[in-house]
């Protein structure tokens, strides 16, 4: 088993908020995240598969193709985005950075099977400080 | 002469807009910067300023002392907050890279200038593949 | 389960050195890094905890906070010491980056647990090109 | 148990091709990668070792010997060559990042295990955005 | 005046040779940068253009619009390229760091001028431990 | 004119002090840097060079011989070593990064200048976030 992992980066705006709480609520569990204003990030996310290299190509999958899917089913939704109000598959969640990497796991895990592809994991960095790793259960 | 640069970080959302411009022309000429729910970036500032060590310490300046002021002048007036709409140094500025270099110089060059200190350069990374310098004229 | 790394810094002076072996065994066995006078690094710390995402934040565990913590049980402790002579926690201890994240880990496990978080590894970069990893076990 | 990395460079030539299909199958599939004049890359790989701390050192294993090990077995042999025809552990097999991780950790495995170590892990940077891990099965 | 700098990569091959020079003669000068079965790169550029910030946008230049321009004058050219062999800007050029971000400097600067743009200089990274800077004169 | 860096690694420790003043005074002006018992770094050295390519080698000077000198005549003098007392041309000097920085200056030139070399500047990282930089007036 080996394992392969493309780096993509995206660029986004986004505020951590309860909307069930008051604002003071939500600036006091939060913090700088809840500006109302929003803030935002540049973010880096590492997608990792799984499997054998190919007896024909020697890849396991073909880096250049999951360059590709991850542009598609991710950053082309949410580079240069509002991570709050822009992303159909962010609806009605928290956007921290752990809910993201999940979320982006279940936009990718479908397509990435149905290309015969195991995903290993997803790696999000919010900032060069914080990240965050996903496996899928 | 000796430099001696201190690197900060803040966090940001903004987006690129003409007011005077219709939606169409701010996306024909900021493209996906323009998106009107914003997005952000993790920016990366370093500060250069120069002298000459002094007999005793040692130091052209106290760099923890240097990392107070940019925080005090620069950090905290941006750092997880709108660009556009939050901060009063940038009010009426456009929001791009350039136009933050020059409105961080005029924030720190005076402060610094008191203290004795000459402000020699202000680099601003927007991204790991853009960044911005600025010498102050 | 999601993980949550949060990355600190510290600078620290130390020498590796068996107390019970002469100084030509410590010079032959450590090389470089027996200098009785000591030399340092500028070590950088991630700390992985993991959980579930709170129904009520979205968070695992609140990353600031995590920061306050590493920072109170670790970084003040050795931030610009020697980890030979100046930290409680080393006493008695190889120096090696080996021994310092297992005792990192010792620090953090039980603060972290009383918290309710489960920490799940400490690795330690002593230069660029030499890191530590420990998972408790 | 403790995992010691060391990072070790090499630069080196290579181009994809499977030599029984024809120069236009090969640049369908390998793409760029095909180019028959080749190209080539920095690569960066992290050697990662587990075991016990040594009662006598700290170590689980020195790291310089490692490196030396590292540089004997696998970048003296590769470093400024072209992995399709002068690396003799490369022979008839694809250079594509899956195909060089395994084979080095054919290479590492065998030494490291006459030293007593134990070999956890090869992962292979073949640019900043892609890499390859391997845990010899 | 303010300072723009867009980065971009691109990965090559190529051999340090003097084809007046013997194969020791070479070998001699070159050491392992004359292997005759090449070697390569993962090469970092970074151009910097100067002027003033336009009145209706911000921009000294528009930022996408460089990384277009870098792309098709000189990546499209020489990335997963042999640079001895199928570059035809380099032909008849030592393909050192320093020949390869002159010519650069050649392939982009008419380009740039005739855009209205002031390319102010060329850094080139050949490996992460040596860079090269040109600033046309 | 053609630029050229060559970036080179050490690790040491220091302190800094002012041997006229007391314990308190040093503390009180540098801070957690005054610790009696030394701290450390690993620093990073960019050494530039400044010349015309060569016309038989297409370098302006050999990046391997470059690297070969700053070892001979800085690193291996001050790696793993106590800056304040182990490393002769610092004798009687602050440790500050400035001063050292100035000092490598004055190490390196004449070397270089005896090769026909021009030194053009020293930048020092002292930790990622705090760098100095020379120009030798």
């Amino acid at each position: 088993m080996v394992y392969l992992t493309r780096v993509e980066h995206f660029n986004a705006a986004h505020k951590l908020w309860n909307t069930e709480w008051s604002a003071e609520k939500n600036k006091e569990v939060f913090g700088k995240c809840a500006n109302e204003n929003w803030h935002g990030h540049n973010y880096e996310i590492h997608v990792t598969i799984k499997g054998e290299p190919q007896p024909e190509t020697g890849f396991i999958f073909n880096a250049k193709r999951l360059s590709v899917i991850i542009k598609e089913y991710v950053c082309d939704k949410i580079d240069h985005k509002n991570l709050n109000m822009d992303v159909d598959f962010m609806a009605g969640k928290f956007t921290t950075a752990e809910s993201l990497t999940v979320a982006i796991w279940g936009q990718l895990e479908p397509v990435l099977r149905e290309e015969g592809v195991a995903l290993h994991s997803i790696k999000l960095y919010e900032t060069p400080r914080i990240y965050i790793e996903y496996f899928g259960n």
